[in-house]
């Protein structure tokens, strides 16, 4: 972005921890529900989505939610339920694609994975949980202030962006590109279209979804959905090509974890099946439609213009 | 059910039949959808999905919902996107219960789990998408002609069903209680009451929203949806007790599985926890309920009650 001052990013500072603090109290008065008088058993797996949803994390979602609600003309507490419901699937998603027979990861945000601390079936279990809890925190706010059409149109947003063309359809290209990357003479080379592809599918439309759930619950109209649309998979496949670029190249201190790894995984990244100029050169591309997109809401946009160029401008 | 005749009979069973084969098309119509102009590695996603969904079964949850629609005088199509999403719902808790992390089962429903054909990874993402694919189902209703009001009541219904509450929960809970009965010694007994429960939200709860979602879709007012959904808890928990009565006693050959599989699982039967007597006087009860509710629903609710019979009287 251009030129902002110092007042400005400061307002914006105030407003991001403000509003994180909004969204993890939500989230933290769902789990609570759960909680309340419910055998132990169901207290444990309340605990373990807690863990998962909130165990830190920068709020990327919930902040894009309730920015875009604020950028139409609405107020962000009215984009709370779709902070919240984006936020569960965003940790859904992580606890299953960390387990064992997916990426096999043993720590996420430098804590050990769920399913590490809890075991596979606890893990699996509140996965499902949440997954469920984002489609139910949407219909309830369908059945208070937002009103059932807004809550039916940000859970079919949410469904798409989330379900097997969306989110789970892009683990399994994801899946299917590194067993590509490692026989390539078998099937071919992986090409730039198919990384896109993937990713937008795995990353950039729960990025949307973010944006454009906040904006329909605040009562958007199609032109401003579309819109916000356009920017979150441009934002969030810069948000990639950049992650791409800086693993193969970042400053290990400035990341804080290894450099390189991508490449020992097999993961078919952008400068891998592009070249780094070509790479550098879309991410430039993608930075520069985000921004100028964002910039279009004039009067309310500011913070989220502030969350696009820290997404796409990121150093670490 | 008191006295009915062979004409009856075979009049449930055309409609049976039929209405078996229209929640089945409009299944492999979603499925259809997903794969249409699909990447490769997304067609294989559906297939899984479509090998979960459509690989036999009695279609219980779909007829129950089909049914229902009808006994509060709606017509059985207003409720085939409610039969549809119980169904994947009900699809997508047996592959992930069946996962090795979970009851680690082989066969279901005489074929290879889904995790023993196409692997672990795609069946838990095969599961996750079908959870997701359920939501969007009613969603798109509520765009069409059921409307948003009533679509928004029956995800409300769908979502704590199916969750951390009810269903998850319930598997949540029936681990717990497996661990407790195999060193019984430190935490006491399972008793009726916790095994009541757990039922209640592992079956019963999925049971109740077969029955309410139809019955909401087609516009049904609270008090019979109500009475709906305590048929539903009656005749799951009949369902359930009936089962574990067979399991201890029942005819190998007519049940074409092995009997006395429960206790050798450490699995906390009714007829475990309360003794044979009291679980069928229970199941006695139970059924008395199910059915005298049922046949209030008197000008349109033949076949539900057709069905309710079936749930609690079965022999196999």
């Amino acid at each position: 972005m251009t030129r902002t001052t110092n007042k400005e990013t400061r307002a914006f500072e105030k407003w991001r921890l403000r509003q994180a603090a909004l969204a993890e109290s939500f989230l933290d008065g769902a789990m609570a529900r759960l909680e309340k008088n419910a055998p132990e058993a169901i207290k444990d797996l309340a605990g373990v989505m807690r863990y998962a949803v909130l165990g830190g994390g920068k709020r990327l979602r919930p902040l894009l939610a309730l920015a875009a609600a604020e950028a139409v003309g609405g107020r962000a507490r009215e984009a709370l339920p779709a902070a919240a419901a984006v936020e569960m699937v965003h940790a859904y998603s992580l606890i299953h694609d960390d387990l064992p027979a997916m990426d096999d990861d043993d720590l996420r945000r430098g804590r050990p994975t769920c399913h590490r601390v809890f075991g596979e079936a606890a893990a699996i279990l509140a996965g499902d949980a949440l997954l469920t809890l984002a489609f139910e925190t949407l219909a309830a706010a369908g059945a208070r202030k937002a009103g059932p059409a807004r809550a039916n149109a940000a859970l079919i947003l949410l469904a798409r962006a989330a379900g097997a063309a969306g989110m789970v359809g892009g683990q399994m290209l994801d899946l299917a590109l590194e067993r590509r990357t490692k026989k390539k003479a078998a099937d071919g080379d992986v090409t730039g279209e198919m990384a896109r592809d993937m990713e937008k599918r795995k990353t950039g439309e729960m990025i949307a979804a973010a944006l454009t759930l906040g904006a329909v619950l605040a009562g958007a109209g199609p032109a401003a959905v579309a819109r916000l649309r356009r920017i979150g998979l441009a934002a969030g496949l810069a948000f990639q090509i950049r992650d791409d670029l800086l693993n193969l190249s970042g400053d290990p201190a400035l990341l804080g974890k290894a450099v390189g790894s991508d490449a020992v995984r097999g993961k078919s990244s952008f400068p891998a099946v592009m070249g780094v100029r070509a790479a550098e050169e879309e991410l430039a591309a993608l930075t520069a439609e985000a921004l100028a997109e964002a910039s279009a809401f004039k009067t309310c946009g500011e913070n989220l213009t502030f969350l696009i160029d820290g997404l796409v401008n990121r150093r670490k």
